[in-house]
């Protein structure tokens, strides 16, 4: 897939065949497969799950493996053509409640692109200036520039999740949060971002054990916070609010994907297929030469 | 040297030895190795040199594969540091003529770390709001946060390169860049943050070489810019710009690396070596837990 790559035509053929019968180990592409619909009840879900993907652990590791050189080269497309005057990018939000793994997608999937081409936000309690603003302030400055892939780790989501639980706004405010959601990311995608939104769900019980590990091991104390207890205890609440957001906001152009976080090897490897494959559908071709090759070639000889 | 990877004691003796042997390929630490000292003339460097390297390509690809999980794991420790109320940060300069292989160092080097923790600035020519202010205003805008690794691509000495050689300021004023840089740096540092300066130095025939290539590769040519041969026309003004940089705002708190970048394998390793060396002195441990860890556990339990 990639030009810098040389590979003589037997070993493609052969490396084609391997990644061929690993492809087919996804019964139905992961777009389809993960993404949310109206009858999947995320407080209902397996999270030890693994839609659509009919392969184990093994497989899942050698297909992003596999996958890689090509997420590569289509993140180096989309910055090629952010820099010749494209206005395309990607923003990948990442939802999910504490332990659900999203720090560990960024790591590890999005470890696997060009640094350069990245724009990771992290979004926390809002600071005191970005607390002056609409929720949205801080959102749209931190919106990937053409060429990029955002990486959005919590987001304005969180309006309708933590502000909901917490009881942070009034419902009324809340509640018209929904359709606010909608019309800024219909206005994203319109100016030429697509967006894949990833809820990743975990279940209460894996959530008990990725905690405990981390009150285990003194190089995690610092991952561990006492108030992920009085979020935990509100674990059915969230849920709750998770499902409505999933209902009220998953459109046509922010479609939400429902990954079951259980097993952390299917979470990379779906979040490693849903970015590819919004990348693939960008069908980036290298932007033509803007100056004429043969003249800058006689140009560079002579100096 | 990662608590995340248990080994039993044979697998990481066997190891450690494979590693040492590596590690003694460098006749003196990088760190002092590559440091810019008074009788170093970039004008009369070799650029396909490697100094204080004693290895071959595969040994270099073999140091930095086995470095990575340690670089990985300092990087951790740092982002754990920022985010228990440490102030300590790592801010690597990356300076170079076109094709000097900035990029591919970001890519390479930078992307073998955690994204979470890097933070990736390219400067480029000041855009309308920038320019409106002082030189340094966007620089201390970009500068890292603690608990970051921060990444500039070009910075603040571009002021006394690309301003002084295309005449954009008077010399009156470019020759006060030097002391107002030193200054800054040393500001930089006393505020917690380690400064890495390096400057990649290609040769202008290999410079003219992946020009060449960039002029034969359609997936090249968005690199390519008609205007790199006016630079390239001006090469010995500009390694004398390099050269003044070096002499004069080479500091103690700031000192300035010099890469010889013909070799894009030495100059991964180089900067791989010297961002390690950087990290290791900072000699982080774990936070502690500002908890009680057992009461934890217990509450845990009861959740």
């Amino acid at each position: 897939m990639s030009g810098r790559h040389s590979k003589n035509d037997l070993e493609r053929t052969a490396d084609d065949d391997v990644l061929h019968d690993l492809e087919d180990r996804w019964e139905e592409p992961s777009a389809s497969a993960l993404r949310w619909h109206k009858d999947l009840d995320v407080r209902e879900l397996d999270c030890d799950s693994t839609p659509g993907w009919d392969g184990d652990r093994e497989e899942a590791e050698r297909l992003i493996a596999a996958h890689a050189t090509e997420l590569d080269d289509l993140q180096e497309r989309l910055f090629a053509d952010g820099r010749t005057g494209g206005g395309r990018a990607v923003l990948l939000m990442l939802q999910g409640l504490d332990t659900a793994g999203k720090g560990g997608i960024v790591r590890h999937v999005i470890g696997l692109v060009d640094p350069q081409g990245v724009q990771h936000h992290a979004f926390g309690v809002p600071t005191e200036e970005e607390a002056k603003h609409d929720y949205l302030w801080r959102i749209r400055r931190a919106l990937p520039k053409p060429g990029y892939i955002g990486v959005f780790d919590r987001s304005h989501n969180e309006q309708v999740l933590v502000v909901r639980v917490e009881g942070l706004e009034p419902e009324e405010t809340w509640q018209k949060h929904y359709d606010e959601i909608n019309a800024f990311e219909a206005e994203v995608a319109a100016a030429g971002t697509t967006i894949v939104k990833i809820a990743l769900i975990v279940s209460k019980d894996e959530q008990k054990a990725r905690l405990a590990e981390r009150l285990e091991r003194p190089d995690k104390y610092w991952k561990y916070n006492p108030g992920d207890l009085e979020t935990r205890a509100k674990f059915a609440d969230y849920l709750d609010a998770y499902q409505d957001m999933l209902e009220r906001t998953s459109t046509d152009v922010a479609p939400w994907h429902v990954v079951p976080a259980d097993k952390k090897w299917f979470a990379r490897l779906a979040v490693t297929e849903l970015v590819l494959s919004a990348l693939r559908a960008l069908d980036l071709g290298w932007p033509p030469a803007e100056f004429d090759v043969e003249e800058q070639k006689k140009l560079l000889e002579e100096n």
